[in-house]
């Protein structure tokens, strides 16, 4: 599997922030628009971006409006980028109302964020074959100096974030696997069984999640392995499980069902909830050396 | 859809009691057993009930000794029906383990439970197309006198049981629908999406969890709804939603999810999480009438 990259960013290109997902705070929405802006790039902010369901209250707003700002956004020949400004729960609901094919005539452009938009990720690979960039959301306390320096060196400068690590990896299961890079949250990843396609051959998946108990990530995990989801993947990278209990406990629970699969496998990479998280390219191909705890791009994740 | 329906219990009919999930507190189960042999039934527990994994603790002990129990119990032709102690979490990492050829051959043999059993009913109806009793596990407090009255009756005198209905059942979508039951925990429903087989033509599904927010109700029921689960099912019946948020919030939710079906549907029918909980068997033709808050079986449960 390659996957098409889109362009990378260059200052004056102009970009959309959306909310597919959860309703966004106004206050730490101008400070990642800001940061775009400092960026160089010219920032549209959807229509629909500070909306809250009336009814669902853990929704920016009714699907059909989330739908529009995604689907404008997408379908403008002047956006270089879709940015989405937060994650927490939602765009499972949108993603079949998107029209995929004038996605598709649009044109490759770069898609970023991370937690419940891994649903995004996941379609967006799907129906038009495009590396996305698991992210940090731009709204929010996780888009710190650091993460804003993985970032911003992905989409300006991508051969320079071809070796991914983080302070404190750790080597589940020895060897080296390479193959296209998928996954991101669990909880979404397990959620999209029934609908999205399964991880390509050789793939490393990413795996994170955010509060959820460990008999939960069991589930999850449960769900995706009799579903013969990790049939034909080589290697996994764990990231961060903030408020998924003690993380003695859910290292047994991941090491207790995925030791049996024998694949390269590292601890704590260093994306998911957590302070200074990378930004990882979705659909490049890498080198996972689970002794080393790297992940090594094979290309530079746009091109 | 007709699946074999079992034998009815009688008095000196051996039992057998297992914990195919989470662990089981000893006084409780001593309790559910009292009531078993109260109604003359003969009480062999498993010998790996009370134990707990070593290095996973919400699991009543290994994989392999749950599913050992289990399939003892099931193959033992002295044993007339298989009785969970409890839910929790853990039938979905051994469900896939059984023999189920064993089974079969073992015939037909009454199966009760609920919550995380929820797995194992799906996984007993895909294999051996039987009949089972979704009903209060019996070692824990949700096993009160009228929840034992309610499943002593279904085991013994199951004509006696064919309308079901709660004190505070309320329509949602009006309608009256005719088709075999299933169902059971939304958690573990959307979670064997991907291994167990979708609704029956007509079905009537059952629907509750519990310690669930809105928000992963909906996550749960978006992943049915893409994965084309409700495709032909007929009615829906709602059952407890025990800490899973306001009930105004949760009923938001469905309302907004279910409603677009326009299927006839009934809130809070009275199984599920909740005192004095109905025993509903899956397998069986039953009408759905929403308008009057009924659900009435076409036949008895047992033969």
């Amino acid at each position: 599997m390659t996957r098409t990259r889109p362009a990378r960013l260059k200052p004056g290109d102009t970009v959309a922030v959306v909310a597919p997902a959860g309703p966004v705070p106004a206050e730490p929405l101008d400070a990642g628009v800001a940061v775009l802006r400092d960026w160089g790039l010219r920032v549209e902010v959807g229509k629909h971006v500070l909306d809250r369901h009336p009814d669902v209250p853990y929704l920016a707003g009714h699907d059909a409006h989330r739908v529009g700002d995604l689907q404008r956004a997408w379908c403008d020949p002047d956006v270089a980028a879709v940015i989405c400004a937060r994650g927490g729960y939602g765009a499972m609901r949108m993603v079949d109302l998107l029209d995929w094919d004038a996605m598709a005539e649009a044109g490759p452009k770069v898609f970023t964020g991370s937690s419940d938009i891994t649903a995004l990720h996941q379609a967006i690979g799907d129906h038009l074959d495009l590396v996305t960039v698991f992210s940090p959301i731009v709204a929010g306390e996780s888009f710190d100096p650091t993460a804003q320096k993985y970032l911003r060196a992905t989409l300006f400068e991508p051969e320079s974030m071809l070796s991914l690590t983080g302070p404190t990896v750790a080597t589940m299961n020895h060897g080296t696997a390479t193959g296209p890079v998928v996954g991101g949250n669990l909880s979404l990843l397990s959620s999209c069984v029934g609908s999205s396609a399964r991880p390509p051959d050789d793939a490393i998946v990413l795996l994170e999640d955010v509060n959820e108990e460990p008999y939960k990530v069991d589930r999850m995990l449960t769900q995706l392995l009799r579903a013969g989801w990790f049939t034909g993947v080589s290697g996994i990278a764990l990231g961060s499980w903030t408020g998924c209990g003690e993380p003695a406990e859910v290292y047994a629970v991941l090491a207790d069902l995925l030791g049996g699969l024998g694949m390269p496998t590292v601890w704590d990479l260093g994306f998911g909830h957590v302070p200074a998280q990378l930004t990882i390219p979705l659909g490049v191909e890498a080198t996972l050396n689970a002794d080393a705890g790297t992940l090594t791009l094979t290309e530079p994740a746009l091109v």
